[in-house]
């Protein structure tokens, strides 16, 4: 049977489970990324795994969120994650080397392999025809250690890709044109696989573009086909050896199927503060702004940067506007350099950063109060900016770009019929500058074992966690709406970021973005713990296991929810918080915070059965809730999260 | 008579007095400088002054220091002193254009001006042949209002430069062989003059390193003669118009003479934790590194960094060194580029950072935990990287860079013998890429009128503050040692530098890095306010008037030191607090923390006579003290502060 390309990529991986949506299987995987803002947990988590040495073909510690370092604790961070890396066998890229999603492709990516990685953006690797997929750290720290992956089979979600994009509108065009149809949760349990004839036009970063933000719609990855211009993208890179052709067979069919006529595609923006609010340009044209940033995994390309430059080039940004410029990579730093890119930038009124995420996870570029700002990034949740009422905008670079030259939010078509601008011809060059000497190998495992990572006074250890009681009466701490997300359960940014090795402290910045007295709240709450009420798609974003770990720290117990994201429905469960759905989704609106409720005979029911019913004591009322654990997770749960439980195995 | 140049300088300004040494004299000031973090500030002043338009030839706004944008205060103070200087008729210079000090010395700097700039390394125009003056805040308010100048007339110290600098020595090494011989104390009073026949062979911006770190001596400023490499300068800005000669005549004289002989000079490195500290490199090479730092008006020449890449090139820094570098102006980040220095440094490991002051004034780049941090930067007090307990090095380019490439504290003379490297000829352009698109100018006055400033939420205006009361018994609630800079009165980094345009909230950083209870102890001891005694120096190192302003706020009245440096000492006078001196040292050892300590009839006293007779009512002694003040600089402190004077002598 004619199959696609992301059920090859399953079955080449498959160690159990039934390729069937919604069934649990195990997948074999090849590499893992990790970042730093994830990846200092990782490193602990490994430690309490007792791991020796990394069991993969390629795992890579990335350090590109925590850049700023304002005070010492960044460079700490570093120091111990070069040092675990050396410890535990895993490649180090050092600070500057470059954003881990880009740079990644550029150097490890390896078509038909597997990857897991704790960041949401993972599965951008999809452009390499990789099944890449964003966990919490812990299932990466497993991986590392041989596990395989346990994930329920998604869907098979063909988008078929017809004719071109026209000029001006660009990749970041079409994944938004994904979300202005289907809104954030719209990819929830799916694996989105372009196909068609569109895809001659894209090379492979225009795909990771798409891939990329595919985390935007909720997808568990999104995977493109292996084919020339894949092979294109690895030749540029010195690896054309690395390329394998993997193409869906000749009437392969998928569980859905959709289609984008690219030719029909215009430029798109999403409004604040969802990257769900998209709306054509013009129909916002004319609004006021004083940021624009170019940069960022969502945008990473030579193209996106270089796209920018041909538009400033001889002309300047705005006054009143501050043009940033995040290079992805010091590899397209360097092209851009050389192609002469760097210069018109700056001529133009950029503010060149180091390489890294910057601004996309609030480490600096926050804009004004109420100010907008126009952003070639991925998220635009409240706040993540690091202004607390930001009003942020994501669009392609062309947008941004002409945005910035005029001071308003501008169609780029109507800016270049304007000044009279034909639409450039990009001269890219084919053989990127490749760079490896910021990547560090990990050395032998004999050298290796006498490495001792380098803990600074700020780098703790993981805390340990307790079983869930089986009984258990708790008050509401907490009641909140749909689509939060994880920036708003454990904020990034500035502030918070720096604690991320130090669950204690970060866990009191947990939920402040909603409610500032949710720590002190939580504190005073004590034991036996407390409960968390949300809407739907709750713990959509970023795939940060802080926002499971740092709650539970507090007394988080239970979560109620309408639905989960998938990431951190299960971070909930790798940290031992019980993560419930209404029965009836109307049963939301009979609870309000301070409202005790009462769980018993949980060991007995959760094994059981996925329905429980749970008495408001408050109210005098009851409700139905469901559970979607497997017998695994229901296990780890109760166990008082993952580690304990293979802690007790051990035993 | 034959004159030098520093008094030529003042007699063509000279508005009143008499240039005798200690006498107080008032200039004409042709010219300011602001940067952001004192700028904010300047223009809350301007407000309360009721300025509506600058009356110097020149007032330049530079934004320099809060570039990382950790939350939305410092875009609204962007925001702020953008439009605060279209209305009071002054320029921008916006993000990312440049530091103040080298932007203004190729944008604005002529020979034979005065110029005055609420940042304590505004000497560095000293090297185009100007009288630039660092000063509090208030004082360049005032210029810019078109007051003079009131300063004690300096002494002139005269520096004999003989003969040629060896290879792999540089200006940075002729600055740090002045603090090796004298001391941060030891240009207290006085204006250092270069001249004679070593001079040839130190370009403009080589002065301006030299002249930039005479504010660590303590002197009042540093002057060049405006000579033929001067005319160089100015040609490559194509601004040779502005150029006129300005040497000491034949025979000049000055009241202290010394002399460095060039060739005598090898690599020095300032140690932790004073720029005073000053060691040959190889008494202490190999010691292991963590961090280099390339950039900082202490070493802003396009020379310096084209060093640095010319030592990478083909090269790789050390995986465990972070290699940073910021460019000092975009117009030199684009020259490098042009000339191949960036990708150099990138290939050779450098993170690029947007062009700014960064982490010599603590905005990132904090290092780790006493690891060692080697920065070409001009000061090395604790905890101004932003790391509490720091290690950071002062040393020149070549230092710097051969450290960053072997990954110990290394002399670049030995390095070079060690990889058979010839000392590089440094092929620079003539032509500078002179850019003023991110200066903005100030539009005519009509059109100033009408534009209100931009205040964001965080944005205070200034404190009022009350009289000094004729009698006031207070308790020593701080003693202190020697040398204690501004940094450790109100420290500059990432948390507090946000907080310079909200004076009731930057109080809470005062003298936190020595003593973190010191700001709730003032609130605790409320009224009629408290003491703070300390040792020789006190005050030394930034202009900032905050270090005045801030604990003033929290109800500091009188400062008993030993001795003081000068812009602190008159930023006291400008916001009222009354700065005493031992007039026996020894009777600092006799005061405790928590004395209890009485003043009477201060009016009369302060304007009849300098001493007084404080008794000790805690220990039943008492002691003597002087005061240095002015009659002008007793009104002040009686007032309340300049500002109050000035509207009491209004009504």
């Amino acid at each position: 049977m004619p199959d696609n390309v992301a059920r090859k990529l399953i079955a080449a991986h498959l160690e159990s489970g039934e390729m069937t949506a919604g069934e649990e299987i195990a997948l074999r995987v090849d590499q893992t990324l990790t970042q730093d803002a994830t990846g200092t947990l990782v490193m602990q988590e490994l430690e309490a795994l007792g791991l020796d040495r990394a069991r993969t073909q390629v795992s890579v510690q990335y350090v590109d969120h925590n850049l700023l370092q304002t005070d010492e604790k960044n460079a700490e961070d570093h120091e111990y994650l070069r040092t675990a890396c050396a410890h535990f066998g895993i490649w180090y890229s050092k600070p500057g080397n470059g954003v881990s999603h880009p740079t990644h492709m550029q150097r490890f990516g390896i078509p038909g392999k597997t990857m897991v990685g704790s960041d949401s953006h993972t599965p951008a690797a999809g452009a390499l025809g990789m099944l890449a997929i964003g966990v919490g750290g812990l299932e990466v720290a497993l991986a590392i250690a041989g596990h395989p992956l346990q994930i329920r089979m998604p869907e098979i979600w063909g988008i078929r890709l017809e004719n071109e994009l026209p000029e001006w509108c660009s990749a970041k065009d079409v994944i938004l044109e994904m979300l202005r149809r289907h809104d954030v949760k719209g990819g929830v349990n799916r694996i989105i696989e372009y196909h068609g004839p569109g895809l001659a036009g894209l090379t492979a970063m225009d795909r990771h573009v798409i891939a990329n933000m595919g985390a935007e719609l909720g997808a568990t990855t999104t995977v493109f086909p292996s084919d020339d211009a894949v092979r294109d993208f690895l030749r540029a890179e010195d690896r054309e050896d690395d390329w394998v052709e993997l193409v869906a067979d000749d009437g392969a069919a998928y569980d859905i199927e959709d289609t984008i006529d690219l030719a029909t595609i215009e430029p798109l923006i999403a409004k604040p503060s969802s990257p769900g609010n998209v709306v054509p340009v013009r129909e916002v044209a004319g609004e006021e702004i004083s940021q624009v940033v170019i940069g960022s995994s969502a945008n990473p390309g030579l193209r996106d940067f270089a796209i920018a430059a041909a538009m400033v080039d001889g002309r300047q940004t705005r006054p009143e506007v501050s043009f940033d410029v995040n290079p992805t990579s010091r590899e397209i730093l360097t092209d851009l350099t050389t192609m002469g890119a760097t210069s018109q930038l700056v001529i133009g009124g950029a503010r060149i950063h180091q390489a890294g995420c910057m601004g996309c996870i609030g480490m600096g570029q926050a804009p004004a109060t109420g100010r907008n700002s126009l952003r070639t990034m991925p998220r635009n949740f409240p706040g993540r900016s690091g202004t607390k009422e930001d009003s942020v905008w994501l669009c392609s670079p062309e947008t941004a770009t002409a945005s910035a030259l005029t001071g308003v939010i501008t169609d780029p078509r109507d800016w270049a019929a304007d000044v009279a601008m034909a639409y450039p011809h990009l001269n890219l060059p084919t053989h990127h500058a490749v760079n490896t000497a910021m990547l560090v190998a990990p050395p032998p495992a004999d050298e290796a074992a006498r490495i001792d990572p380098v803990k600074g006074p700020n780098i703790s250890t993981l805390p340990e966690l307790d079983e869930l009681p089986d009984e258990l009466t708790a008050p509401v701490l907490l009641k909140v709406g749909d689509n939060i997300s994880t920036d708003e359960i454990s904020p990034a940014g500035a502030r918070a970021l720096p604690f991320r090795s130090n669950i204690p402290k970060l866990a009191m910045f947990s939920f402040t973005q909603i409610d500032e007295s949710y720590p002190s709240r939580a504190h005073d709450a004590g034991e036996p713990g407390h409960i968390v009420v949300g809407g739907e798609n709750y713990g959509q974003g970023s795939s940060r296991e802080h926002a499971a770990i740092a709650p539970r720290y507090l007394g988080l117990r239970v979560v109620i929810a309408k639905s989960y994201a998938r990431i951190h429905w299960q971070n909930l469960a790798n940290f031992g918080v019980l993560a419930l759905e209404f029965d009836q989704p109307a049963d939301y609106d009979g609870i309000d915070q301070g409202d005790l409720l009462r769980f018993e005979d949980l060991r007995e029911l959760l094994a059981a059965k996925d329905a429980l019913v749970v008495p408001n004591a408050t109210k005098g009322t009851e409700f139905t809730v469901r559970h979607r654990l497997s017998p695994r997770q229901v296990a780890d749960v109760l166990a008082g999260g993952l580690i304990p439980r293979l802690a007790r195995e051990r035993q």
